[in-house]
């Protein structure tokens, strides 16, 4: 028998059918001899009406109680979740996540989660309840409601997990699990079957949007292993856990492709300590979120500084940069979009040589020209022309053979 | 300065423009240079969307579930109306029932309140703060969501008002006050300015739907003197309190009218002890609730008992006494519907003779048969066909020169 915790997002919800799907599903897992813990989103468009609502009576809405006002999305949706278990004939209770013992920091709409006190998840587990917890959600130590900001009910699941020591913590969603690429863009992708905590940061933070880094930064952090799949089908999904050995003996796990993107290069910064970070505070007072950052070597006293953003933010960087420019010293700035990145991922690449030199020559040999280059210990990303990177992603993908990969 | 407890129900919050509203109305009140605690109920036609998608999800929904989900309602409320306060410039905070300290028995959707500990509500008073607090909602002492039932906000309001020693619980909602009879059915009528707590639960009881009694009953086991009025205008409404020596003086305050009525008569029933209690435990097993009984003296070793009940009730209530007419020996049920209640009200009845005489003769004089008669302390209602209510109604209040009282 194993503890386990599952997580079903708004769209798994998103009708009282699905709830009816999810509490099947659910009952299912518990006669698997299972005790099972249940986190669920707000029903989907729910949250977008609320803020619609709050919208309507103030154009700055109050934090904290847009919080109190967001928080009843997750709450209606454990009722009718317990409610949907008890009507198939199994025992369940609902807690809002101050009843399941979460408590967060004062940051309203985006507070972290401090402790977790599951005595209470545990007593209703005690006595053969399915417990159903509202995801996305906590309060702070004085019981003030707060909500814990985008892909918060991931986090609220793997936190669950972990105060709990579950077993394993499912992630279910409307995707199969973790690909090797955006199928969309490559039709022999492959779902991978695990992947470390290390590789699915990567993933995410270049593109592949299955989770927000910072739940699985908590589960890498707390060991809590994860299964990434779909609550429309039966298939497995993508485990996601501490790397293995075996796991090295993939060198790519996965090709990841943003879209969207744009670059800004400023010319000739004078090589002086300071000026490069007074660039970027400028950006990042000004909430502006860059991605890459590129710099070579000086060349008679000056340098060029590159970046990428996504094109939405375009605007706001060049509004930001356009009175600094002069300012440290350089001689222009130059923005342009229409740019795409595609990264591989995999720990594979710390014990593999010519990986790098692998991705550049598949690229070239597509005659797809290569405008910028970053590394990490992990990941290796290129910056290509936007309309090109659908033909870039099949040539890498096919490089590494990653269609071959999933079918062990 | 004053503090003062606002209680706003669900049409008076049904729009975002009128949750506007009654933030404005709210700021008005404390710019009088009084503290003030809102209690609001959920917006028109949200709870019954909640119990649709609980009926949705199961036939039966457990009663625990279904109060996290009604909850919801009121929690949306507080939330906005907090921010439109704080949107107009004003500091507000938002509580929940759980938060503002109500605890409750753990009877589900229709709990009782046990304690109030106004702790945190006074402390955000102290912080001058508007305090909003959901109406119709607390928790158990461990912690499960509850709702108090039909009038349950009214109740919730005067409860806070209680516990926070408020000098005054403003009751708004979609009618200007209790009014000495129903105006659509007496067009003279008039508002009433001041009401004994008695009076106007005898009203509540007899027809006049403004207020449930339970919430009249606590304020009159608490003291708290409360105003039902409109959130739509700004007129006075009506003061209901402790009966006052000059509350005597008016004989007659008000006429209460219910429609819709039935009458049961069982006849020639024994005139032995524990027939009657026989009759009415069989009914209050079945769950019909009956209003008026009527029972003469016995003539030749048995009698006729009649009562009456709402329409709605009278299949029930035949299906549960079918079997029970024989068995206490009575010789048979006669059922009629078609008939109507007219009730006049006052404490100043106590002290004046021949009012029930001048009740009679008006009806008498229009030509109006009375077919049962029953009387209380500061009531006395008569049963009279449903076809003539209305003129009854106007001959009554004109024969107690209703019309003139609140001309003064």
């Amino acid at each position: 028998m194993a503890l386990i915790v599952q997580k079903y997002g708004g769209t798994s919800v998103g009708s009282p059918e699905r709830i009816l799907n999810v509490a099947r599903r659910v009952i299912e897992t518990q006669a698997q001899g299972h005790r099972v813990v249940v986190v669920v989103s707000a029903m989907s468009g729910v949250t977008d009406n609320l803020i619609k609502l709050a919208r309507d009576v103030s154009s700055a809405p109050c934090e904290r109680e847009m919080d109190v006002l967001l928080a009843t999305g997750e709450q209606t949706t454990i009722a009718l979740t317990a409610m949907a278990i008890a009507g198939l004939g199994k025992k369940a209770i609902s807690l809002t996540g101050a009843q399941a013992g979460i408590v967060t920091s004062e940051t309203h709409t985006k507070a972290k989660i401090s402790t977790i006190a599951p005595e209470r998840v545990l007593e209703a587990l005690a006595e053969d309840n399915i417990v159903v917890i509202a995801g996305f959600q906590g309060e702070t130590a004085d019981g003030s409601i707060t909500t814990l900001g985008r892909g918060g009910s991931d986090l609220t699941a793997i936190a669950i997990a972990a105060a709990i020591q579950a077993d394993l913590c499912q992630i279910f969603t409307d995707v199969d699990g973790v690909y090797t690429c955006d199928p969309r863009i490559v039709p022999s992708a492959t779902k991978i079957q695990e992947i470390s905590y290390d590789e699915m940061l990567e993933m995410a933070s270049s593109g592949s949007k299955v989770m927000q880094s910072r739940s699985v930064e908590f589960a890498k952090k707390f060991g809590v292993i994860f299964e990434v799949r779909s609550s429309f089908n039966y298939n497995p999904g993508t485990i996601v856990k501490e790397e293995t050995v075996s796991m090295e003996a993939v060198v790519v796990r996965g090709v990841s492709i943003e879209k969207n993107q744009a670059k800004v290069t400023i010319t000739h910064v004078p090589d002086h300590p300071g000026r490069a970070a007074r660039l970027f505070t400028t950006l990042a007072s000004s909430g502006v979120i860059i991605d890459m950052i590129v710099q070579n070597v000086s060349v008679a006293g000056s340098t060029d500084i590159s970046f990428t953003l996504s094109k939405d933010e375009l605007p706001k960087a060049q509004a930001a940069l356009a009175p600094v420019v002069l300012e440290v010293g350089a001689s222009g700035l130059h923005a342009q979009d229409g740019i795409a990145k595609l990264s591989i991922v995999g720990i594979g690449m710390r014990s593999h040589s010519g990986v790098a030199a692998k991705l550049f020559e598949s690229l070239g040999a597509g005659g797809i020209n290569i405008q910028m280059i970053s590394t990490s210990e992990i990941k290796t990303a290129v910056i290509i022309e936007e309309s090109r990177i659908v033909e870039a992603a099949n040539l890498v993908h096919e490089a590494f053979h990653l269609s071959k990969q999933g079918e062990h």
